[in-house]
């Protein structure tokens, strides 16, 4: 179930974009015939070749060049080659020696560019001059085998520490084989302006490569071989940095070179999709970043705009599925949910409340997991958003429709879980009407759906960020880390600007066994919490019970007046307080790995109550012992 | 299988140590309660509540004094108190009533002492006598409740950020109830000096808490909260530390804090233990850098040295427990082994060729995992050697002899395999003549077991580093990250001094499916690898097939002489260097998740081939799939 975007994957997308765009092997996992054959699934138009990859490959050099023009993809750089320049008149040799031992290789794979990276060991002078004589040296080298070389500043070099620098040398060594590597991880990590980029002149700016990474205060090396990201799922300002390059007039590979060791370890073809999507936002942010005044390359690029879409107006609905929906239904009610009664085709029932929609199903083949199935939102033009998606090479869920129904078009999220597009405008979706029982107008203490929390495997996190980032344009929030009973959970929250939307991601932690509760909830926004509880109360509803400690502690902490004080403990009700508003919201028992929650937000509180999940995530776990203890044996 | 260690497990220890022992609730997962069990059950004297387990908890405050008090744990410490110190008057006035409701929490729970930690949010000035003046007026207030407050220097505190100026401080607020906490990580992770601890009176040292970690290069607070480590398993100097403190005079709990996102994961009983130990080990290194010139405190604890164990002379046997008897047999057959036949009354064979004896059997139910089932050693004095273990808390492995049988004493290691100490001396030992066929001695190519490889999964990596290091006195070395074809296996060498014993330990990913190899094997050491290569295989041996584009790697690095380059091709025997000599060594294929590796050192050659690995575990990874390919649908 993990990988279900790409499950039946074939490559679709012929068309090249305006980037020409390359993936260094060491992105993906496995062999490196696995490696060319996820890139050119996810439709890259080219490789690098990472050096390990090659020597540990059972085929020839001649049998990886023959398998990558078999695939349409062109091996576009050989790397790495490091500590050459700066260094002594005998190391020199040898590294002349060396380097014509790689470039004659190259020649096997018929890759035209090297890259060599900064001298981070055995430079012993950091004298420009010294360097551009010795990159001259190579490249008269490079010139016998008809290859060129793309220096590039290491962030952690010994000498050579900025792409300035890089730039001064290559300049120097005045040589038409000897160009720049320019990557976005060795000159952002080190906060170095990338505007000076455009003072480089484009025929000399011979590779790009670019990674992103969520901003970390730690040693830049460690930094850059365990934690880089794709574009779109880090902190980096990529969509400036690309636009400097585009000035310049570059029109060369647009190459991705993550080391993670998350993507070391999940399958190959997953990687190289989520790759290709965070190129194609690169794009978008890229002609977003250049505007529409552009000229020369940059026309060319500002017209990969992805097509804009606004901001949900809502959540149309969520869809959940349980083996439970007895159990579920009843927990609805107790919350004064009216059951809709089943659809009208589809083994589906719709229980609402206000404007806030849940609907439920038992699992099926194609809903297996996760158990919040799918999210359904009211959008503005349904059809764009389904583009916007399909363009960022999500795949569209095939969804059977019969004549008079209400068309819904969907996406499947990394996680295999689904998003719809419905038709924003009337107070009621169309769709409504498909189920048996007509809307209700009753007075309500729930308006609509706040938040959706979704569990995601460690494997597929970052993927899940870049997907709600870049398919329905979300922002997001920075991540913070949940103490569970069992391991600490890591909680990003992506968001609409407006708030309407709000999804928060959980990684549940790789080691998590079934003792761990997975996070995955839907939050129901009230205007009157203490009221809804207690009519829930008069309905038989049993809140997640909330340990005496606890309210003691919100006593201590926040000295509320003694009535509420009350109310809380006896409702189950938690609180939390900022300087914008207050947050009062209880909790489900959780059916199976679903629960429910629901919050008021009184003034401008933003949060989620971060300080309460531990105590929540307690209560489930002690829930959870207490009735397997209970159980039969 | 993972926690066999700690497998029907019950507290065997009643003795005290020479400190008194106390663990944080925050190291060990689960619910207070189950953490309270785990904390009495591996032989703690106390507990630190950490405030989010007490909030967390059902039971109340006085339930949970009870509870403690019936596992004979004192509870020791309340924490955190935070923010306090340098505020203005208002928040001085909310923050003493914060802590006057926190005072009569802990008179309720019967804990004596709070933990104050420096202020890192809140605090407008650093005037250390305002600080001090404050703590005064805080002092009072524990006065009526008789509790006592501890305050810690955290290492990002926004002005008090060392021990020193939180001794000042202590000592200008000059109030019986104030007094100081000190942490190893704050201060050794600062590069701060411990030695002034001994200016320190030590009536005015309240508590005490240590923790280790291993020494990165990242932004102190993530590596506080998430990588700190159990002492004896990262890189500070704990001993020195402690002596330092011991010459104070302060006889009170010394406590373990050690927030790491493993240990919040696992089992809490087997992290007890691990806790357990690392204070074991760290009184013994405490007595050892005080020497025996001590008196006072330091008298006491230089009675609690572990027993003396000389290095192991050599490595007596390997043992391997596989369900693929008859390949294994043919493949030490191939690498010129010769067979003992069974043991009279095991099932089990021995296998021999110079001194490295390989013990052979299937699984059973004792030796279901890993598949190195355990590690004979040759010592000088098997009972004290088993002494020491015993005295770490290491289970003892029971094991059945017959009368003539020579006695091994074995412990069980945190991975579940085992380590038996036999009686070095004979060029034979002993136990070898209780197999069939006499010794051989024939010539030999193969002299000893050069290394053993381990594999740990996550959840006991640690652990294992701890056990190996304490239990028989090996050095860690720094540890590296090896990339395999899916996932990044972190591998870390134990060895004892002189080298004759040498465990590297491999961390597996934590999602690792059965596509990865799990890198456990035995390497032999051989006088000349060529010669043994050449003979297996006209014995029909096959080697692990090393790429030709290996090879050419290796030509372009570093030059050997051709008739050397072609052997090395022919024989798949791979290749390293460096400035202390070369290194020569093969693999065989791997049977189950277990192969064999013949390594031969040319001069001073200390490593294992790290550049190699890569390769290794491609070349594994291929020989498996197309081993799978192969099968019968």
């Amino acid at each position: 179930m993990l990988f279900r975007e790409t499950r039946g994957y074939h490559r679709r997308w012929p068309q090249k974009g305006a980037m020409r765009t390359s993936i260094a092997t060491v992105c993906l996992s496995g062999t490196l015939d696995q490696k060319l054959v996820a890139a050119h699934e996810a439709g890259f138009d080219g490789v690098e070749v990472f050096e390990p990859d090659l020597v540990a490959s059972p085929r020839s050099p001649e049998a990886i060049r023959a398998r990558a023009e078999q695939l349409g993809l062109s091996l576009d750089l050989y790397q790495p080659f490091r500590d050459f320049e700066g260094v002594g008149p005998e190391l020199l040799e040898q590294n002349l020696r060396r380097a014509a031992a790689k470039f004659a290789l190259m020649n096997r794979l018929g890759i035209a560019t090297m890259l060599l990276c900064s001298n981070v060991a055995t430079a012993r002078s950091g004298d420009e001059q010294l360097a551009a004589v010795q990159l001259r040296q190579l490249g008269d080298v490079a010139d016998r085998f008809g290859v060129r070389i793309a220096y590039e500043a290491l962030a952690w070099g010994r000498f050579v520490d900025s792409y300035e620098a890089a730039a001064r040398i290559v300049r120097l060594a005045d040589h038409p084989r000897v160009g720049l590597c320019l990557d976005s991880f060795h000159i952002l990590s080190k906060g170095h302006d990338p505007e000076a980029i455009e003072t480089i002149p484009a025929d000399s700016i011979f590779f790009v490569q670019m990674a992103d990474a969520p901003l970390l205060s730690m040693d830049v090396l460690s930094w850059s071989r365990h934690h880089r990201l794709f574009p779109g799922e880090g902190g980096f300002d990529l969509g400036t940095f690309m636009a400097h390059l585009v000035r310049t007039g570059y029109d060369g590979p647009v190459s991705l070179e993550v080391f993670n060791d998350t993507f070391r370890q999940v399958d190959p073809l997953a990687t190289a999709v989520e790759a290709r999507r965070s190129l194609r936002w690169l794009e978008h942010v890229t002609a977003l970043s250049l505007g529409s005044a552009a000229g020369g390359g940059a026309a060319r690029m500002s017209t990969a705009s992805l097509p804009a879409v606004a901001p949900p107006a809502d959540v149309n609905y969520v869809e959940l599925r349980t083996g439970e929906l007895q159990e579920l239904r009843r927990l609805l009610m107790q919350l004064g949910f009216r059951s809709h009664g089943e659809h009208r085709t589809k083994r589906v029932e719709l229980w609402s409340h206000g404007a806030a929609r849940v609907v439920i199903g038992a699992p099926d083949s194609e809903h297996v997991q996760p158990t919040v199935a799918g999210i359904g939102l009211s959008v503005r033009d349904p059809a764009t958003a389904l583009r916007r998606a399909k363009d960022l090479f999500a795949s569209e869920v095939p969804r059977d429709e019969r004549p008079g129904e209400e068309p819904l078009l969907g996406v499947r999220a990394p996680d295999g879980s689904e998003v719809f597009f419905g038709a924003e405008g009337a107070t009621e979706p169309r769709w409504v009407s498909e189920f048996g029982i007509p809307g209700h107008d009753d007075p309500h203490l729930i308006e609509r759906v706040d938040h959706v929390n979704l569990a995601q495997p460690w494997q597929r996190f970052d993927a899940a960020v870049l997907f709600f980032h870049s398919v329905l344009d979300l922002g997001a929030e920075a991540s913070i880390d949940v103490a569970a009973p069992v391991g600490l959970v890591r909680s990003q929250v992506l968001r609409s600007a407006d708030g309407i939307l709000r999804i928060a991601l959980n990684l549940v932690p790789s080691g998590a066994s079934d003792d761990a509760i997975l996070p995955q909830h839907i939050a129901f926004a009230s205007s009157d919490v203490i009221a809804l509880a207690r009519g829930a109360r008069e309905r038989g509803f049993e809140p997640l019970d909330i340990p005496g400690n606890y309210y003691d502690d919100v006593e201590a902490r926040y000295q509320l007046e003694p009535g509420l004080m009350e109310e809380l403990r006896e409702l189950n009700v938690m609180y939390d307080r900022d300087e914008d508003g207050e947050f009062l919201h209880f909790y489900t028992h959780p059916i199976g790995t679903v629960f429910l929650e629901v919050v008021e937000r009184r003034g401008g509180y933003a949060g989620y109550g971060a300080l309460n999940a531990p105590v929540r995530l307690a209560a489930q776990y002690e829930h959870r012992r207490v009735a397997s203890q209970g159980a039969p044996a």
